[in-house]
Protein backbone atom coordinates (compact mmCIF):
# COMPACT_ATOMS: atom_id res chain seq x y z
CA UNK A 1 0.00 0.00 0.00
CA UNK A 2 1.12 3.40 -1.30
CA UNK A 3 0.99 6.62 1.05
CA UNK A 4 1.24 10.04 -1.28
CA UNK A 5 4.11 11.27 1.05
CA UNK A 6 7.18 14.20 1.07
CA UNK A 7 8.99 11.68 3.11
CA UNK A 8 10.28 10.29 -0.19
CA UNK A 9 11.00 11.86 -3.73
CA UNK A 10 8.77 10.89 -6.31
CA UNK A 11 9.04 9.98 -10.12
CA UNK A 12 6.08 9.95 -12.44
CA UNK A 13 7.05 8.57 -15.63
CA UNK A 14 4.07 8.52 -18.26
CA UNK A 15 4.59 6.20 -21.01
CA UNK A 16 2.83 6.77 -24.14
CA UNK A 17 1.43 3.19 -25.94
CA UNK A 18 -0.25 1.72 -28.87
CA UNK A 19 -3.11 0.42 -27.06
CA UNK A 20 -2.81 -2.61 -28.55
CA UNK A 21 0.32 -3.10 -26.65
CA UNK A 22 -0.33 -1.75 -23.64
CA UNK A 23 -0.61 -4.79 -21.36
CA UNK A 24 2.45 -5.90 -22.82
CA UNK A 25 4.15 -2.55 -21.97
CA UNK A 26 2.21 -3.66 -17.99
CA UNK A 27 3.64 -6.69 -17.52
CA UNK A 28 7.16 -5.83 -18.56
CA UNK A 29 6.96 -2.86 -16.14
CA UNK A 30 6.12 -5.37 -13.19
CA UNK A 31 8.78 -7.82 -14.34
CA UNK A 32 11.29 -5.41 -14.28
CA UNK A 33 10.22 -4.33 -11.19
CA UNK A 34 10.15 -7.56 -9.43
CA UNK A 35 13.67 -8.40 -10.72
CA UNK A 36 15.38 -5.79 -10.22
CA UNK A 37 14.57 -1.89 -9.56
CA UNK A 38 12.77 -3.87 -6.22
CA UNK A 39 16.44 -4.80 -4.63
CA UNK A 40 18.41 -1.39 -6.03
CA UNK A 41 18.75 0.76 -2.70
CA UNK A 42 16.48 3.93 -2.03
CA UNK A 43 13.33 1.95 -4.20
CA UNK A 44 10.17 2.69 -1.85
CA UNK A 45 7.63 1.57 -4.50
CA UNK A 46 6.30 1.42 -7.79
CA UNK A 47 2.97 1.90 -8.65
CA UNK A 48 1.82 0.79 -12.36
CA UNK A 49 -1.14 2.75 -13.89
CA UNK A 50 -2.90 1.75 -16.77
CA UNK A 51 -5.05 4.25 -18.69
CA UNK A 52 -9.05 3.22 -19.74
CA UNK A 53 -8.31 4.62 -23.21
CA UNK A 54 -5.50 2.59 -23.56
CA UNK A 55 -3.31 5.00 -24.95
CA UNK A 56 -0.61 5.56 -21.54
CA UNK A 57 0.63 3.86 -19.00
CA UNK A 58 1.73 5.26 -15.55
CA UNK A 59 4.36 4.40 -13.29
CA UNK A 60 4.33 5.94 -9.69
CA UNK A 61 7.49 5.34 -7.72
CA UNK A 62 8.90 6.56 -4.87
CA UNK A 63 12.50 6.49 -3.93
CA UNK A 64 14.51 7.70 -0.80
CA UNK A 65 16.22 10.10 -2.68
CA UNK A 66 17.35 11.85 -5.80
CA UNK A 67 20.80 10.61 -5.52
CA UNK A 68 19.46 7.04 -5.45
CA UNK A 69 17.55 7.49 -8.48
CA UNK A 70 20.36 9.15 -10.56
CA UNK A 71 22.10 6.09 -8.79
CA UNK A 72 19.83 3.55 -10.64
CA UNK A 73 20.27 5.17 -13.83
CA UNK A 74 23.96 4.22 -14.21
CA UNK A 75 22.86 0.95 -12.85
CA UNK A 76 23.89 -1.84 -15.66
CA UNK A 77 20.82 -4.66 -14.27
CA UNK A 78 18.50 -1.77 -14.69
CA UNK A 79 19.46 -0.60 -17.96
CA UNK A 80 19.05 -4.20 -19.22
CA UNK A 81 15.85 -4.17 -18.11
CA UNK A 82 14.87 -1.00 -19.33
CA UNK A 83 16.00 -1.58 -22.77
CA UNK A 84 13.00 -3.32 -24.26
CA UNK A 85 10.63 -0.76 -22.32
CA UNK A 86 12.40 1.91 -24.42
CA UNK A 87 11.90 0.25 -27.49
CA UNK A 88 7.91 -0.46 -27.12
CA UNK A 89 6.81 3.02 -25.90
CA UNK A 90 7.61 7.27 -25.23
CA UNK A 91 8.27 8.01 -22.21
CA UNK A 92 7.99 11.20 -20.11
CA UNK A 93 10.18 10.88 -16.58
CA UNK A 94 10.76 13.58 -13.96
CA UNK A 95 11.26 13.53 -10.07
CA UNK A 96 8.65 15.51 -8.36
CA UNK A 97 7.61 16.59 -4.56
CA UNK A 98 4.58 16.99 -3.33
CA UNK A 99 2.75 20.26 -3.35
CA UNK A 100 -0.38 20.13 -1.27
CA UNK A 101 -2.96 17.31 -1.01
CA UNK A 102 -6.44 18.04 -0.63
CA UNK A 103 -9.03 15.36 0.39
CA UNK A 104 -12.89 15.86 0.76
CA UNK B 1 -3.35 11.54 3.58
CA UNK B 2 -3.58 9.98 0.23
CA UNK B 3 -3.03 6.23 -0.17
CA UNK B 4 -3.08 4.90 -4.25
CA UNK B 5 -5.74 2.25 -4.85
CA UNK B 6 -8.33 0.49 -6.98
CA UNK B 7 -11.41 1.87 -4.79
CA UNK B 8 -11.79 4.94 -6.99
CA UNK B 9 -10.92 5.62 -10.54
CA UNK B 10 -7.85 7.74 -10.84
CA UNK B 11 -6.85 10.69 -12.86
CA UNK B 12 -3.19 11.49 -13.77
CA UNK B 13 -3.20 15.44 -15.43
CA UNK B 14 0.63 15.63 -16.64
CA UNK B 15 1.03 20.12 -17.44
CA UNK B 16 3.79 21.51 -19.15
CA UNK B 17 4.79 25.07 -18.08
CA UNK B 18 7.52 27.69 -18.44
CA UNK B 19 9.43 27.21 -15.40
CA UNK B 20 9.36 30.45 -14.31
CA UNK B 21 5.31 30.18 -14.24
CA UNK B 22 5.41 26.34 -12.44
CA UNK B 23 4.91 28.33 -8.63
CA UNK B 24 1.28 29.99 -10.37
CA UNK B 25 0.32 26.93 -12.16
CA UNK B 26 0.76 25.21 -8.48
CA UNK B 27 -1.09 27.96 -7.13
CA UNK B 28 -4.04 27.87 -9.31
CA UNK B 29 -4.38 24.63 -9.29
CA UNK B 30 -4.14 24.78 -5.48
CA UNK B 31 -7.09 27.38 -5.41
CA UNK B 32 -9.22 25.66 -7.99
CA UNK B 33 -9.46 22.66 -6.07
CA UNK B 34 -10.09 23.96 -2.45
CA UNK B 35 -12.99 26.70 -4.27
CA UNK B 36 -14.48 24.18 -6.58
CA UNK B 37 -13.17 20.94 -7.31
CA UNK B 38 -13.52 19.63 -3.42
CA UNK B 39 -17.47 20.15 -3.78
CA UNK B 40 -18.15 18.65 -6.60
CA UNK B 41 -19.85 14.92 -6.23
CA UNK B 42 -17.68 12.32 -6.67
CA UNK B 43 -14.26 14.47 -5.95
CA UNK B 44 -12.22 11.97 -3.45
CA UNK B 45 -8.51 13.51 -3.45
CA UNK B 46 -6.57 15.86 -5.72
CA UNK B 47 -2.54 15.45 -4.90
CA UNK B 48 -0.35 18.16 -6.17
CA UNK B 49 3.56 17.86 -7.56
CA UNK B 50 5.71 19.92 -9.03
CA UNK B 51 8.58 18.58 -10.64
CA UNK B 52 12.09 19.21 -9.73
CA UNK B 53 13.41 20.40 -13.48
CA UNK B 54 10.36 23.09 -12.95
CA UNK B 55 8.75 21.67 -16.19
CA UNK B 56 6.28 19.58 -15.28
CA UNK B 57 3.09 19.76 -12.86
CA UNK B 58 1.17 16.72 -12.24
CA UNK B 59 -2.56 16.49 -10.79
CA UNK B 60 -2.88 12.99 -9.28
CA UNK B 61 -6.62 13.05 -7.97
CA UNK B 62 -9.24 10.31 -7.10
CA UNK B 63 -12.87 10.39 -7.95
CA UNK B 64 -15.51 7.95 -6.94
CA UNK B 65 -16.25 6.80 -10.52
CA UNK B 66 -15.41 7.96 -14.29
CA UNK B 67 -19.10 9.44 -14.67
CA UNK B 68 -18.40 11.69 -11.72
CA UNK B 69 -15.38 12.91 -13.43
CA UNK B 70 -16.98 13.52 -16.83
CA UNK B 71 -20.41 15.01 -15.38
CA UNK B 72 -17.48 17.72 -13.50
CA UNK B 73 -15.76 18.33 -17.09
CA UNK B 74 -19.55 19.89 -17.83
CA UNK B 75 -20.01 21.60 -14.58
CA UNK B 76 -20.10 25.39 -15.42
CA UNK B 77 -17.95 26.15 -12.08
CA UNK B 78 -15.29 23.86 -12.84
CA UNK B 79 -15.26 24.57 -16.01
CA UNK B 80 -14.48 28.49 -15.06
CA UNK B 81 -11.73 27.81 -12.50
CA UNK B 82 -10.28 25.64 -15.50
CA UNK B 83 -10.16 28.33 -18.18
CA UNK B 84 -7.13 30.15 -16.71
CA UNK B 85 -5.10 27.28 -16.07
CA UNK B 86 -5.46 25.81 -19.44
CA UNK B 87 -3.97 29.08 -20.90
CA UNK B 88 -1.20 29.02 -18.48
CA UNK B 89 -0.38 25.09 -19.63
CA UNK B 90 -0.34 22.21 -22.06
CA UNK B 91 -1.46 19.20 -20.21
CA UNK B 92 -2.22 15.44 -20.77
CA UNK B 93 -5.03 14.44 -19.12
CA UNK B 94 -6.10 10.42 -18.49
CA UNK B 95 -8.46 8.06 -16.26
CA UNK B 96 -6.22 4.97 -14.99
CA UNK B 97 -6.76 2.12 -13.36
CA UNK B 98 -3.91 0.70 -10.36
CA UNK B 99 -2.71 -2.56 -11.84
CA UNK B 100 -0.28 -3.13 -9.67
CA UNK B 101 1.81 -1.66 -6.30
CA UNK B 102 5.52 -2.82 -5.45
CA UNK B 103 6.96 -2.14 -1.92
CA UNK B 104 10.75 -2.99 -0.55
Amino acid sequence: MTTISNDVVTLVNVFTVAPERQQELVDMLIEATEATMKNVPGFVSANIHKSLDGKRVVNYAQWRTAEDFEAMLKDPDALTHMGPIKELAEFDAHLYEVVESISK
